[in-house]
């Protein structure tokens, strides 16, 4: 159940030599067609790798034929010869392949500052399209892993067609810095104007949504190819529909397997005024460390969630928030309420609702806690 | 070398049993004049304990009396019948001192949504007034202290007049959970206005810079008191200097002493288009996990430092960025340049320059790193 569960795609994991463990560490993804529409998403970041630079300008035509990932460095502030060596392996790729370079989207992951050797890139390049197949997609999924501690796939039918995705990452798209490259597939016929609708409306309430740690990287693509191979244009609403629950998969994915941390947590604000200031609510829990620590140490400090509130620029009344963990409204209208010492921090998922009362719209963010774990995986290694 | 160093100021600190271990916990800082001009700033915070609401309507007329601080809870999100407690503990120490109520600015630090008990804090305050003298500058000192390791006093002399400072936390103004709670005291005869915009002018480059955690507190206060007991009056110029000299002191005092760090890093961007450029892009820094945890593992990771700059709305190059740890260029135009193992971060303190090459404006933020600590700290004890 992976990238190439829909028809039309090829794809490849191979062992180019870029980690020193010989493991997996470039993938490749082809679509076959017929249809050769895409849609992609970027990071926000204004610091941009340079396979971000270069990809860039291959999706503003709607067509991408390939794929092309390595894990082992981001290729990041390497300078124009660092550029190059981007262009150089997708050109390698469209040499391959017969098609040309301007259609290969290429994606890097790996520490910031790092150019990774150019011969080392282009013989696995050349090994990945050899070893192409229809069953592909899990090596694929396995050559992009750098931190993940497993591979991230995931599979959405529709009606006579489908949806696959693969994920590597422990954040998310904005912001995020451990990079978080995602490639989607679908036989479906979809234009490519629908297509981006679809990604960028699937993309706000998943990826957008996670923020492990408030970091954003330089590298984070998103990158949908649909090959039309089943022939069956499905309505925008149903694809959108699709595609959103496909991205939704991947991003709890990630927040499963984000580094070093001991609990997934959903934080909801109900009542806001508007969709963005209940995202901007909900945001600002879900970079507070001080309540991410608090969480770890299972403590339901709700002081902290209510600080983390009066940072925002939302509408609501500061003596009428009502806030719970795990069901128990430990506040109301800004006192405390039902006994925290009620709230079992002991399994993995947490939630936290906020009431502003201030309207009906509601958003969740979705983030870990902050662990000891976090703090060695972040020191101990260079990432 | 304490409050209590400029002449017409007395103070105390007792214990009274607000803290479990019987550890002085109520402090009390009384201007005995002939002047009693004063300013103060608040937290930014629009999530503000009772203590703040009460006297941010006492400092409106510029008089200010008496300062009375208490750790040991926060009295924030108490609900109206702590915002009662906050009153009568400032009604307890104008009768005790034959002054009105609306000229004693109260503090309050510890446990949000944790009310104390009244009567205890009634107690101390007549215990407390009972106490005042003019060499009690330290044990007003002692009784702030919450998780602060040592307690942090501070003493800058003018030309027959002088500066006092007192503070706690172990954050900073804004954003910072740990409260911080800082009084100053001086003999200059300094009227109201003047004092109010030399302590703007003097936070705003020390405690307004430093970002520990990135959490904003409920509770943090400033106050600055002038007596005008030496009966003279310094230009402007020479007291905004000063006070900037003493905030800056006390700012640095809080750093070295914030929870669980390993490290002092100074962040400075240079030859930015603005001073705001500059402080956000050396704050967005300063609030990078990554980085921090970086620092800790003592990995000069400049990668991190880039990947934050990005996050910002400065204006600069992205392709031509320059950045130094502890002196060493290890990025030029914006690729590696000098070898990043010359960097040494074993010691505490820890300096990052960003040169953005946009104009002529400069500005340092402070912060700490993420360490193993810091986790233990925010998350085995509530606070």
């Amino acid at each position: 159940m992976t990238i190439t569960h829909p028809s039309g795609f090829t794809a490849a994991g191979v062992a180019a030599g870029l980690k020193s463990t010989g493991a997996l560490d470039l993938a490749l993804v082809v679509n076959q067609g017929p249809t050769f529409d895409s849609a992609s998403v970027f990071t926000a970041n204004r610091c941009k790798a340079n396979p971000v630079l270069w990809s860039q300008e291959v999706v503003k035509d709607g067509v991408v034929r390939a794929v092309v990932l390595n894990s082992g460095g981001a290729n990041c502030y390497t300078g124009p010869e660092g550029f190059r060596t981007t262009h150089a392996v997708a050109e390698k790729v469209a040499d391959g392949l017969g098609i040309g370079a301007i259609d290969v989207v290429v994606c890097s992951t790996g520490l910031i500052g790092l150019a990774n050797d150019r011969d080392d890139l282009l013989a696995g390049v050349a090994a990945a399209t050899a070893a192409l197949s229809a069953d592909g997609g899990a090596q694929a999924a396995q050559a992009i892993m750098t931190t993940d501690s497993v591979a991230k796939n995931t599979v959405v039918e529709g009606a006579g067609w489908s949806i696959g995705g693969m994920a590597k990452g422990a954040g998310m798209l904005a912001p995020a810095l451990a990079t978080m490259l995602v490639v989607i597939t679908t036989d479906a016929v979809v234009p490519a104007a629908v297509l981006d609708a679809a990604l960028r409306a699937a993309t706000r309430v998943s990826f957008d949504r996670l923020d492990s740690d408030g970091c954003m990287s330089t590298n984070d693509t998103v990158t949908v190819m649909a090959s039309g191979a089943s022939g069956i244009t499905p309505t925008p609403e149903d694809f959108t529909a699709a595609l959103a629950q496909a991205c939704t998969d991947l991003a709890m994915q990630l927040l499963k397997d984000a580094e070093g941390a001991d609990h997934e947590i959903a934080i909801t604000t109900l009542h806001a005024a508007t969709e963005d200031e209940a995202v901007e609510v909900s945001r600002s829990v879900a970079r507070s460390n001080l309540f991410k620590a608090a969480v770890f140490g299972r403590d339901p400090n709700w002081g902290r969630v209510l600080a983390s509130i009066g940072t925002t620029s939302a509408r609501f009344d500061p003596a009428d928030l009502d806030v719970a963990m795990n069901g128990v409204w430990v506040c109301r209208t800004s006192t405390p309420a039902e006994d925290p010492t009620g709230v079992d921090l002991t399994g993995r998922e947490v939630s936290v609702t906020i009431d502003l009362k201030s309207g009906d719209a509601r958003a969740t963010v979705w983030t870990n806690d902050l662990t000891h774990a976090y703090v060695h995986e972040n020191s101990a290694y260079s990432s």
